[in-house]
């Protein structure tokens, strides 16, 4: 039996209801059914639904589901970029989705802020050509935060047939979007929804479809199985074109049903407070500091934390008390750490995490 | 409780020992792990070396695992295909690797045999300018199979360099590959392996990764975080790109585990056994026929039947004892019936299902 709370960025603690949700998956047979069948139909109808209800998503945006977030980089560039993208940069998400514009031959851009650093979004212009512009709601490797009041800018400096993608991969449904003012929001499950990994949830509206279409009546290849046409070809039927994770697909629909039954209101305001309650630590402790400088940057889902301590020294002794927390990423392995807040952890872990680093570390 | 048994040819019934192996990771919260961390290398590690024993696999193959066995159809075209592919196509989903090939730009040849036929290879003439050849060992659509033996006979009849690849998505491990006469394999882990879906498996030695290599010195592009040196960069570390499916990788190394204790000749002469049950009863049967005519084309592990009582009806009454088949795929919906004959299928159950439906069909 392993105890442990996970704290980590995702794969993390798994949403409270998980468990049962399997053993009803396992009683149910799940993991059998055809992914042609009425049954499969109406587990995938369950989880967009849901989704739709949690996310307040307009009628005009598709719901799929690919393999992971990473595989949506690749696919919003086969299917909405002809020749030039812009990537807004402070991180190393951010940055590989950048790279992965440059890897399919197309000519990305990018504004840099520092690692660690939000964006000032007044100083940035968009360059004019840019088909997409990436934006990062929430950089897992840094903690770095992009409020959605200053991601509604973006519609007015973009020119008006720029599609605006949101990552959203470790915060939502945390950030509640105007999904009128982009145009395309993507997520994992291992993250805020607490789910097993192997499952990323691509949010899009009719301009991206319009666009990968445009590029399609032009000659240009955007992919294969997973062309946004082929995606959404299946995707009107409730299905997929491949045999896709069918249980994540109904755990999705199952703890999606769950935070409904909670309101995403209540999930944002006990991610706030206990968002509160760690930065307060940060803020006191002699070991540990907020790694993103200005508060209105800061990540409420996924905090960042510069520390003295190594962070393996750190994990060591909260292993002890059956708990763990994210080391840094990259280079910043040792220097910094990283809490998940995610809704999976009940404000009794987090107080009792603070509680435990204060007591270890000061 | 559903107590139904899945002759499905997959998603189908699980191994036998997945609920059970499904109770430990909840217990020991695989679903939380990170993905870089130790522990999931160990499980990603226990994965590899229990398929490299269980099929054989030589030292000069790597072990991949993707998403699905349709997304190994793009990465292949995308990684070794630089003009042109030639497929072996007689069914469905042979079809479907042969237009993937197309929808990614490459002039792809086939060579078709009818739905439900096997190959005569003697009288295939391989193209010198095939790069790759896409062979089908068992084709999951119409039942038809192509031995070992004839399969071997590709090497010599392709051009030195042209790389052969061979679906096994549902029949391995049933088939034992000559893995010096192939160049990849790949395979869905729904299937034979007895696991929820969501995970593909793409065996591949080191001239698919020269191919690639080269292409990408041409500076063409292969792809983004699945491009060959992408995924061998981490696959080296025993990691994968993005955050996969985690949990079905877990399940993989535990049920290859099994497998092995039972071991692969067993497994092969079970399959044998319950294929001969099931073709002597089709043989005699006055309501279904072997859909494959050819014997020596009949495939041991998705054994398809043309029906005169439609497929829909067929299952009405076989959900009335807790068991269902495949309906025909595609036009032949209900004209033919598909029956997994899978590691997870017992002797007990298939003798349950021919008796049943000798005694409600005749």
């Amino acid at each position: 039996m392993n105890n442990k709370i996970y704290f980590t960025p995702g794969p993390s603690e798994l949403y409270p209801t998980v468990p049962q949700h399997m053993q009803t998956a396992l009683q149910q047979k799940i993991g059998s059914i055809s992914h042609r069948s009425k049954q499969f139909q109406e587990i995938y109808a369950h989880a967009v639904s849901g989704l739709r209800q949690l996310l307040q998503l307009p009628d005009n945006y598709e719901v799929l589901f690919l393999a992971s977030a990473t595989e949506v980089w690749e696919r919003a560039i086969q299917n909405n970029v002809e020749h030039e993208s812009f990537h807004l940069v402070n991180g190393s998400f951010s940055e590989r989705f950048y790279e992965t514009a440059q890897e399919l031959g197309r000519a990305a851009q990018k504004y840099e802020a520092p690692f660690g650093q939000g964006f000032d979004v007044n100083d940035i212009e968009v360059p004019e050509t840019a088909e997409l512009v990436a934006l990062i709601q929430n950089e897992t490797s840094s903690g770095a935060s992009l409020p959605v009041s200053e991601i509604n800018k973006f519609r007015e400096k973009a020119s008006p047939d720029a599609l605006i993608y949101v990552d959203a991969v470790s915060s939502l449904p945390y950030p509640a979007f105007d999904f009128g003012k982009v145009d395309s929001v993507y997520v994992s499950v291992q993250k805020c929804f607490g789910l097993p990994a192997g499952l990323g949830v691509w949010l899009l509206n009719e301009r991206c479809v319009a666009k990968a279409e445009a590029l399609l009546g032009k000659g240009l290849s955007i992919g294969s199985y997973h062309s946004l046409p082929s995606l959404l070809s299946k995707a009107k039927v409730n299905q997929t074109v491949e045999t896709p994770n069918v249980l994540d697909i109904y755990l999705l629909g199952q703890v999606v049903e769950d935070m409904n039954r909670k309101g995403a209101e209540t999930i944002r305001q006990e991610a706030d407070e206990k968002a509160a309650a760690i930065y307060a630590f940060l803020e006191r402790s002699k070991t540990f500091s907020p790694a993103v400088e200005s508060p209105e940057h800061r990540s409420r889902t996924t905090i960042v934390a510069n520390t003295t301590v190594p962070a393996s020294e750190i994990n060591k002794w909260l292993a002890e008390f059956n708990m763990a927390v994210g080391s840094g990423y990259g280079k910043h392995k040792e220097g910094q750490i990283r809490i998940a807040n995610f809704p999976a952890h009940s404000p009794e872990q987090v107080n009792k995490l603070v509680q435990k680093l204060e007591e270890l570390f000061g």
